[in-house]
Parts: structure tokens; C-alpha cells; sequence
């Protein structure tokens, strides 16, 4: 990604492998800072405090804390440790603890002294192919927005919609909804980005917004509620969210807000993508309304917004009633009826048990 | 309404009648306090920063300017640069022309020394008009959730869901979408409110659980893309908001964010309700989605969020990369086909042009 001008990933190794840096997110949009990650617990802090979000990050994030570690200590207990705690850095977040999991079966019969070099070259190769599965999901998103601007005519530029970040700063690089943007933007085809903002944390106004600025990419940001309004204005050629896990019968579990915007794409005939890596598959289940568990989140990230006051100090205000209740549901489910497809690292799906295995008849076998 | 288990009205005129009073509506939720309006700049000012809201209560704001204006300097000249100045103060408040209007077309024939006397009864009977359509559309919408209570069972409380204010802070008491609420929790009918936060002003955040809260009714606040959620995992049985403008046909325009309330509501079969003062009806306009032009307000009402902090002050912090660009629509329009029905002070009507002229025949014959 470009960062004022300079191409960035979101986390990399210093030269001397005695560190690993990342950009510290909770500062975005206001300050870019790096933060050198040197012993385990930095990386299980960054994961926690949400300097670094975004499954696939997260993931590689985790698998470079065990790096740290293995080069702090790889004795035994002490590693075994520092895995458990990376593991249960988030609380929800399967990518977390399937990238330790990988680690540690790759890493199990490897000796002390081999240790932190071999967990570097998985964690690197982890990273690698995160940027490949998300150039691949550009690739192929490419053709549909290819589409769009031949629907729209030459000059125009194609409309688009996406909600959160599902963007390179929640991978390595490139992202998943935001590479097809990527690509299209760099084969020059003009574009507009309508950004919902993305309450309660802010992920679209705060992240996605700042990626697209720092790309030069044309973007609006709107309030959430928003969204349905300017597909019925005939403002809006695709709708393109990212996901945190998809059912094997094509049920989109993303952050909350994806469903109204899947409901009015689907009411003004707006074509609705879910940029999906097929590791945020989840193929034993199929209903994802009534099967996946909606996790509610702490009342602050509703009652409470961070933010640069005038004066350039960061502060959080309060918003709401102390006496009021809040329920923070962080994600929705989008049936798949609702779903135009499923933007793979090998195509474009149809959000269905058929489209899916098609495409990943591995997973069929299984 | 209540306040602090004292009963208020949001605008009333001080005992001797030198001036009027009125509950500033911008320190909500964290300070109650009352104002005193002495000069029509005074009531000017307090629309024009938003110290009252919601177009009743603008109406009735502005006909008692007027008669602090008739009061200071009854001679036609500054009188009716007052008129002019009030008619302006909020771009699109269709009620506060007309309330300015009504006030000049009463006083048109009075001397200037009966002026004020007269425009301060003017005043007092438009107030006493709002209190009315609001209780009795408090009184049909009761029979709405009686229902929702009896198909939900005796003990389980009725779940409503709301967006925005179209509550007694948005009118002299008693709220049109709240009313019927207010009715239900008298009525002794246990209920829990889903308040939609409605960014970015957050007025349901704000006002709406603030009001609730004062009248001891359950209520939780969501973010705005939560709503579809709550309704698909069966948390709702009915949704009431207010309208800005509904038109003959029934499609209802109402703060940004309302339409995707009732694409959710229809996806999950939840009955959709907008409450109508007649007021509020535009029987010139048949399709509001091709019709009514949406306003757009500044940017830093998405991009600048005022509250407390933690050691007690105010204060505004920026959420946004300053180069990026911000669309503030205020409304949108939900066309009548998602509307199961229209609370008005005469009885529920269909949204459709008959459903509406059968309770408004002399609309009909116009």
C-alpha cells in the first residue's frame, strides 16, 4: 500500500531480524506511526490494543510474536506459553489461533537453536501468500468493476460501495474489497468510493477513507444509514464488503451493517460482492443466521468516540446517557440470497454450497 | 413530557408573560437546562442553532418569536422583518413557514397595540394543537402495540424499535413516533425500545434515550446498522419512526437511515409504522422518491462529534482524514411500499393515497 507516496506493507520484518514493525492503526487517521515490535509480549499487546486488526493480520501478526519469542527464549515452557497467550489475544478471532496452530505443527519437531529462523520463514511465507490470495481476489474483482464502467460509459467513473475495512490495513497488503479498487485504479479506470463510516469503531471513516487518500483514489464517506439512499439515487454501480467468515452455503458474516446494505443493493437492483479468501471459509456450516454466534462487544466503542480536537490533542467524548443501555453486536449475518457472489482467489462464486465447491472441490471432498 | 419526575412541556411562556422558555436541547443528554427567550432574536437564534428541533416544535418556537417580536416593537416595519428573519432561520423547515404564515394571516387585520396578546393566543392554541395530534396519535398507535403484547404473551415485554427523535423533544409533548409509547408504558404494557443511534447528529442517542430513560422505559441503543440484526434474530415486533414529509402516496421521508430500518422490517416480516401528523403530509406530491429534493448539511456534522469528557467538559474531536470528502444527506425517502401503515391523529391509514384521503376526505376534495 502506498503510505505518502512509499510503498508499505502493513507489518515486515527490520532488516536485522531483531524486530518486527507495524503501523500503529489506532493513531490512523490523524498520525502515521510505526511501532518495532522486539519481544513476544509487543505482539500480543498490538494484537489486544488493536494497533494491528483484521484476521489476516492478526494472523500474521501472531505468527511473528512466536518469532519474537522463539528469539527471546525457545525453551520449551517459556514458548508454549507465549503461543498460548498470542492464541487468546482476541477473543473471536479464528484466524489468531489457526496461524499459531500453524506454527506450532510446522515448527514441532524443529530444534531450539533452529527455531526462531525456521518461524521467521513461515511467518514471511504466511504474509506472502496473504498478499497473493488478495492480488488474486483483485484480479478477479477487476473483471466485474471492468464491467460496471462499460455499463456506465467511458467518462463517467464507476460507483462504488464498500463498508468497513476490508482493506490492506486488514491484510498485509492490498486487501480484500479494497483490491479490486486497487487494480481498477491502477489500470485506469476512473472511480468513486462511497465509504460508509462504519459505527462503532469507525473502520470506513478512520481506515478505509485514509487508504484511498493515500492512493489518490476518489471517495466519499457517508454516515451507515446512508448507504440505501444513494443506490436509490442511482448513485451506485457495486456494492464490495469484505467478510470474517462465509458459510459454505454463501451466508456473509461480516461487521455489522453489511446485511442493510446487501438488503438495498438488493432492492435497487445494485449488484452486492463479499471479497472472500477462501480461509474465511467456514465449510462446516451452512445457516450462517442461525448458526453463527453474534459477538457483542464493550458499551465504550457506542457511548464513547476518540478523536483530534481542534487543538491536535487526541480525547474521548461521551455521546450517550450514563442510564442508557447499549447493545454492541460487532457483525451481522447477510443471507446469501441477498449475495450477487463471492469474490474468491479463484473467481467469482455464487454464493451457494454448488458456486463454493465448485471453485473449491477440495473442500467438497472433505 | 418528564423531566427529572417533573411534568414539562418543551416550550411554554413564563408565568407574566414576558418571555418564553425552552429546554436547550444541545447540552441533552449530559445538562437539563432551560433558556429564556426575551427578543425575537432570541427564538431566532435557538432554531438557528438547533436548541429546538423537530419541525413542530420549530413552528411553535417561531409564532411565540413572533410575539416576543409584537411585545418588543409592535410597528409594522421591524415587525415584519422579524417575520422574514424567523420564516428563514432553518433552510427547509416546510413548518416554520407555514407556522410564521398562519401567525401573519391571523394578526393581519389586529392593532399594533392587541398585537402581542393576540399572537401570544395564537401561539398558545398552535402549542395545545401539537399536545392534541400527538395524544391522539398516542392513542391509535396504543392499539398497535396492545396487539404486538397480546401475540407476544403476558409477560414478555413488547420490542420496539425507533430512529431518531420524533419524540416529545421534537414537538411541545408527548412525541409523535414516542407517543403511542408513552401510551403503552401508562397503559401498564411492559415494552423495551431499540433506539437507533442515527447518526451523525445522533439524535436517537442523545434525545431519544435521554427522553425514555426520564420516563423510566427500557430502552438499549444500538448503532445504526444494527437494526436489520435485531429484527432477523426475532428482537422486534413492531418499528415506529416519524416522517419529515410523507407524501399523498404515502412514501414517508424521515431522517437518513430510516429506509434501510424498513427493508429490514420487511425482509424479517416486522410491521413498519410511521407516525403522521397531518401536518406533515404533502398532498402535492405523489412519489417522493423522484420528488422530494434531500437536503445536505455540513460536513462537519459527520466529521466533528461534541460529548463530554471523562473530567466533565465539552468538547468536539475530528474522526476523519482532513483531505477526505463527506456527504451529509439528512433524509431519505422509504417508499410506501414498505410501510405497513401510517399513525395519524384521525387513525391508522394505509400508505396509499386512498388509505390516506378516506381518514382526510377534505384533503381529497382539494
Amino acid at each position: 500500500m502506498l503510505v505518502g507516496g512509499r510503498e508499505y506493507r502493513t507489518i515486515w520484518p527490520t532488516a536485522d531480524g531483531s524486530a518486527v514493525e507495524i503501523i500503529d492503526q489506532t493513531r490512523l487517521p490523524h498520525e502515521f506511526v510505526t511501532v518495532q515490535l522486539t519481544v513476544w509480549e509487543d505482539a500480543e499487546r498490538a494484537i489486544r490494543d488493536m494497533q494491528v486488526r483484521g484476521a489476516p493480520l492478526i494472523g500474521v501478526t501472531a505468527a511473528y510474536g512466536l518469532y519474537l519469542a522463539a528469539r527471546t527464549n525457545p525453551a520449551a515452557e517459556p514458548f508454549r506459553l507465549a503461543a498460548d497467550r498470542l492464541r487468546s489475544a482476541r477473543p473471536t478471532a479464528v484466524n489468531l489461533m489457526a496461524a499459531v496452530d500453524r506454527v506450532m505443527a510446522r515448527v514441532a519437531d524443529i530444534d531450539e537453536t533452529a527455531l526462531a529462523d525456521e518461524i521467521g520463514r513461515v511467518a514471511a511465507a504466511m504474509a506472502d501468500e496473504d498478499v497473493r490470495a488478495c492480488r488474486a481476489i483483485g484480479a478477479h474483482g477487476l473483471s466485474l468493476i471492468r464491467d460496471a464502467a462499460e455499463r456506465r460509459g467511458e467518462d463517467e467513473p464507476v460507483q462504488i460501495l464498500t463498508h468497513c475495512n476490508a482493506g490492506a490495513l486488514a491484510t498485509v497488503d492490498r486487501g480484500t474489497a479494497t483490491s479490486p479498487i486497487y487494480e481498477a485504479h491502477e489500470a485506469g479506470i476512473p472511480l468513486h468510493v462511497w465509504v460508509d463510516e462504519t459505527r462503532p469503531r469507525g473502520q470506513g471513516a478512520r481506515l478505509t477513507a485514509w487508504e484511498l487518500g493515500q492512493h489518490g483514489i476518489r471517495h466519499t464517506v457517508i454516515v451507515d444509514g446512508a448507504a440505501g439512499h444513494v443506490m436509490q439515487r442511482g448513485m451506485v454501480d457495486l456494492c464490495i464488503t469484505g467478510t470474517d467468515r462465509t458459510t459454505a452455503g454463501g451466508d456473509v458474516c461480516n461487521k455489522i451493517g453489511t446485511y442493510h446494505v446487501a438488503l438495498a443493493a438488493a432492492d435497487n437492483s445494485v449488484p452486492f460482492y463479499a471479497a472472500v479468501p477462501s480461509t474465511s471459509i467456514d465449510w462446516r456450516m451452512s445457516d450462517g443466521v442461525s448458526e453463527i454466534e453474534i459477538e457483542q462487544r464493550a458499551r465504550e466503542e457506542v457511548s464513547r468516540i476518540t478523536g483530534r480536537t481542534p487543538d491536535g490533542r487526541m480525547e474521548s467524548v461521551d455521546i450517550l446517557p450514563d442510564e442508557s443501555s447499549v447493545a454492541n453486536f460487532a457483525f451481522d449475518v447477510t443471507p446469501a440470497r441477498l449475495v450477487t457472489g463471492l469474490i474468491t482467489e479463484r473467481g467469482v462464486a455464487a454464493a451457494t454450497r454448488a458456486g463454493l465447491e465448485a471453485l473449491f472441490p477440495e473442500a467438497a471432498r472433505r
